[in-house]
């Protein structure tokens, strides 16, 4: 429990900096006999991988996951699985003239704090680089639930507002995420947010967004009331990764200004004789628990600190500085953050699939 | 973990069900020789307590907590404190038709799914009622704090949208969320809430809203990156509250609009020679990491789905059936959200003080 | 993971010193819709309650436990399970002149060292009576293994050494353990013992024991290899009971005397056409996993040491002096660890059980 | 909490099986600017590896470690630490015949019931390389008592009996430990061991042994009771270890034998002015805390199971066989436990140091 690791039964620990020489992980609970291979983690790996286009950092990782452990002929044996990425593209003298200067809504100057000491090089623990690691033990929670869940699940995200733009609900079409390089589920706010983006880049600025993901086919009765509510450990999940900074699960925050009548999911029997809800504004978890209906979470991206423009600061003395960043960044990191919440989505839903069948009669 | 224990070095475990003999709560892990009387828990359970005014649940109970342990002449030993509270006004009858009918909003159906089995009464376990012991394990951790962090924390809550009247941010006056029933620190808004409030009430609805924490005082470095960071543990005590269904730290969801330039809070060398943030947008958290400002952190809670009139759902049976609920009820549950949203604030924060002390240099 | 807990998915959490209002406790974890009623934890209780003869401590407590929550019309619901035993027989003034004295071989200095502060009533949170707590939780324990395992599990305890006074393991008769108040299972050795602790008790002198438990009917796979290994959990479950100093599994201290010809218990088909094995020197764990034979446990309880014979000591001045101890103890405090021991291992193996069921395939 | 973690605040999760790619191991918990280097792990690392002599396997692996983050500029950072040693002498074709037979002793029936699937390859996750990471854990965790504690710790081991030959305790020198090859301290007793050892060797036999280790320069105060005492996590540490069947503490299961008088440690005020205690049966504990004593613990090896000598088994398919183990196998493993215990203890010192600190007044 200190601070590295996340779930109880199907449980990660990471570590690794930016630009040390390598990330790695270890995914510890996972049953026996799933088929398992390094593409399996791959393909989700490719998905985040920067360098793709000019709308991500232009720093190159192949990102090239190892497992080391735990698996056999192709199946997990039930012991830990190690992975491996070695870090390849490490330009530590674009960060140089940062080792001493705190940058503005980094973790800088806190980690200096807390621990009297810190890897400057990339950010180092604080890095995006990390969240690599949790899209591979992602990799792994999805073969979790598509062995244990009958018919599978279909976890997937999207990004669903950028800056102030925010997608045409009505519009959604999952087929477009693939189509354009902002997992945008709205062909026509994706033009749109093209040249807008164009435009934050070429002036070295940032901006923040919205991003949302779905599960389908979630069993009924996952979540541990009353602290460890599936709703409560998404929170936890999705607050983790780097620049968030809030989380709603279906209505949300709207549901603040919604009345009892309108909010309460009714209830029928469906034709297939069957429970089912009418409307899902409680997002798929009740009391903590999951109803079955599609999990639908929201996460809010703050725009990434680095940027052009000069920003005050302090240095590592203690004297007044701007700190400028010309290192390679993301103008919306809410891009590639979308492939890391699915990530913890999964993670998140396999731990509690586990905990689950422990208890189940 | 098994789903009823808050925290790892400052951990509470609670028990109970709204309409069984007692609720009661383990804190564990609290230091010895911290000053601890029954009125120390006493008078913030007392802010929680129902049946205050008109805009409360009529249910009348004392919330009488007793300490059983852990405290010898007046200070804590170091050993669990057993707290307990005596379930005194339980008029099971008020519920006796809801038994075998699925409230829609609540977590009956989800319970029934899960266990199988459910204790209908009150709501059982899903009860509010829970939350008791919230408040008075957030007493302990209060207790914690003012003896453990040199100056003491101040932790309080507001509330600062009824529906969809929010307050006006630059009327915030903490003078007043005494003097109204509301926690509402904008004196204009709270009259305008009152008349809004009593027309929900008598038509038998209800209404969300949004609660905001805030935390001051707190030592810069607390939080243990990158899956215990003090804000994902910040969400997820405060997604674990009934009710909640969004929650955010400083900008929030508005950061999504921002700029890098406008987002990141600069710093200077401040007048008293010392680093300063010259704003707060990142609500006193980076990097998961405590800044020393302020911590800011709202929650969205959704209307009670307990009222009269009729809605649609199922029966234990299989059965279509409308259900009206006619017990006591909060036309706004947002309001007794505050003090239990202030007692999972303090207790997140003796939880990562502990820990930060475990490893400081 | 403050020290009071035990368990992880069967988990309970205890609180409550020997002269305190009450002792506690909340069982976590249980699965739903298994009977549970008080009497199915008083009967272990009772077997484990002080001043049943003569070779016992003659304070007198009624030990009757409350169910206070997570049972619903005779069947647990899945909710945590809280506990409750009133103290009744707390004669403080027996213990008030070791307030400000340290009485050698318990626990009272190390506390006032580490905590700066101790409840010296009674030997507050370290007495025995803190056990009572683990016999009701396991009480619970065997209902979920009696619920969850075809067959149902027995476990019992024996005490198989008094002092220097072992046992013939050739005349072992598990019906003996009944008939005698030390839980021996060789009639004759019974017989010896009771003239000899008859003299060590009028003496005002303790003596040690060791004693053996023994669970049959586990099934083949609990463990969690490698640092959860089934063995590993259940040292550290004996080794938390007061007054114990040494665990052994099946063979124990003997297996270093043995060579691998002789400690390797070959493998068979039975009669039955399963796999079964010849001998029984791993104590039925194998590579910290249940093989499905007996799991033998072994441990050595010290003798109490309140005896009658001063000795030499230290007072909270840190003034010499002499401590003898008048109240009321037990001559061989190894008698009162069997029910405690047996419980400890049903909590182990309940735990094993639910952790086995998460993953299994 | 799945199996292969182990401590709480001072925590390390291991993953690898002997014949895979490598092993490895993270370090979470450490705090920040502590020294550390990879030689501070090699020096212990070399104590352990096999090879050095005729007395342990032949197997030959230069267990070289590297240190893939957590440490920046010679000083741990407070991030984790993750560990790697590659595996480079896997001679698979040793133990191609026993892919499919269960060696009597060995873990590879039980793993192939729980799991449904076990990597063979040189007893996969069961073998005892995986103790290598423990060795280099226990590294980490000396440098960590090393910084924290004023004066340092002195952790070291020593093989106390081989077979039915114990050492005389009178003629204890711990300068003879690095003068033989099984960590000897009583010089006569060492030459006797190397002739019975010999015998053993050459029949292809083994032999089982009893290891202390002495832990000097506690601080008192250690343990978290009464589940968490330092004595039941010990007891736990050195059961999960391969081929442990009992641990005893101090006088350990001599205390059975003992009169109350006989074994209590009294007390007195020493020539420095400070508490001391006048013999040390409690072996360093008293109540689950430590005493600032020597804390000593024994624990009991079992023989290899791996022997030239057929014994009976069974095999995949059900079929009654004959196994004998020609691969390169330790005649005594209690001799590389010796350093495998070292580490363990001090990895639950490291543990417990820092969950005081959290609660320090």
């Amino acid at each position: 429990m200190s601070g590295n690791a996340f779930g109880h039964l199907f449980r990660f620990t990471t570590f690794g900096e930016s630009h040390g020489p390598a990330i790695g992980c270890v995914v510890d609970g996972v049953p026996a006999r799933i088929p398992l291979a390094e593409s399996d983690l791959q393909v989700w790996l490719d998905r985040r991988r920067p360098g793709q286009n000019r709308f991500m950092t232009q720093r190159r990782e192949p990102d090239t996951v190892k497992i080391l452990s735990g698996v056999f002929e192709g199946q997990t044996t039930g012991t830990p699985i190690g992975l491996l990425i070695e870090n390849t593209d490490q330009r530590s003298k674009d960060y140089g003239e940062i080792a001493d200067r705190f940058r503005p809504g980094h973790a800088d100057w806190v980690y200096q704090q807390k621990y009297g000491i810190r890897d400057p090089r990339g950010g180092g623990r604080s890095s995006a680089r990390e969240t690599a690691m949790r899209v591979a033990a992602g990799g792994v929670a999805r073969k979790v639930l598509d062995a244990l869940v009958p018919g599978g699940l279909v976890i997937r995200g999207a990004m669903v507002q950028m800056g102030p733009h925010a997608i045409d609900p009505a519009a959604w079409d999952w087929a477009a995420i693939e189509a354009n390089p902002f997992w945008c589920p709205d062909v026509a706010a994706a033009q749109g947010w093209e040249t807008y983006l164009d435009t934050i880049r070429k002036s070295g600025s940032s901006i923040g967004g919205i991003v949302q993901v779905v599960a389908e086919g979630v069993p009924v009765g996952l979540g541990a009331p009353v602290y460890d509510k599936l709703d409560a450990d998404l929170a936890k999940a999705m607050m983790s990764i780097n620049a968030v900074k809030g989380v709603e699960i279906g209505a949300g925050f709207e549901a603040a200004a919604l009345s009892g009548e309108d909010n309460a999911d009714e209830m029928r029997i469906g034709a297939d004789g069957k429970a089912c809800f009418l409307s899902n504004r409680a997002g798929g978890i009740l009391g903590g628990i999951s109803t079955g209906q599609d999990i639908v979470v929201r996460l809010a991206v703050k725009p990434t600190s680095s940027i052009l423009t000069p920003r005050r600061s302090i240095d590592i003395n203690g004297a007044e500085v701007d700190v400028s960043t010309k290192g390679r960044h993301d103008p919306c990191v809410a891009i590639r953050a979308v492939p890391v919440a699915e990530a913890m989505m999964a993670c998140t839903l396999a731990d509690h699939l586990l905990r689950a069948r422990a208890v189940a009669r």
